[in-house]
C-alpha cells in the first residue's frame, strides 16, 4: 500500500467520500469523534480497532474519556496524509 | 469509597507515595506516561486498565499512539482528585 503523501486534490477527492472525518493538523491528518452508550462499548470499538491496527500495521493517535473516543490517522512515514489513512479510516467507519 | 475532593495536604501526602504521577490541571488531576516495547503491548495495558476501570467504576482519560499511554485520572463528581484516584492510580501501576 502506498506510503506517498495524498496531494491536496488527491487528498480532497478520497475526503468527499469520508463525511465523518475531518481535516486536522493543517490538513496532515484527520479525525472523526466517536461517541457510544458507556465505556464498555467504546472500549469495545477501541478492541476491535486496535486489532485491526495491528494487522494492518497503520496506528492511530486516540484519546478516550469513557463514552467517547477521539481518533486522528496520519502516515508519520509519509509526512501527512497517505492512502493508508483513507482506508483505516473507512474500516474504523465500519466497526462503528 | 470516598468522592471528596481532597485538600491540598491530603494531596500532597498521598502524592508523596505516587512518585510516577505528576499533578496536572491546576493541581485537579494527576498523569503519568507509560511506555512500552510496541503497540501490542501497550494495548494490552490498556485493556487489563479498562477492566479495571469498569471494575471500579472510576474511568481514565487517556491517550496512546504507539508504545505510548498518558493517563489522566481525576475524579468529576468531586471536582478535582479524591482517593478513588490515588486507589487507582496505585493499582494501574502494579500492572504496569
Amino acid at each position: 500500500m502506498s506510503v506517498e503523501k495524498l496531494t491536496s486534490e488527491e487528498r480532497d477527492s478520497w475526503l468527499a467520500a469520508l463525511p465523518q472525518w475531518a481535516l486536522a493538523r493543517d490538513g496532515d491528518a484527520i479525525a472523526r469523534t466517536f461517541t457510544f452508550a458507556d465505556f464498555s462499548e467504546a472500549f469495545g470499538f477501541m478492541t476491535r480497532v486496535a486489532i485491526l491496527a495491528e494487522k494492518r500495521d497503520h496506528h492511530p493517535e486516540w484519546f478516550n474519556v469513557y463514552n467517547r473516543v477521539e481518533i486522528t490517522l496520519t502516515t508519520h512515514d509519509a509526512g501527512g496524509l497517505s492512502l493508508r489513512d483513507v482506508k483505516m479510516a473507512r474500516k474504523i467507519d465500519a466497526l462503528a
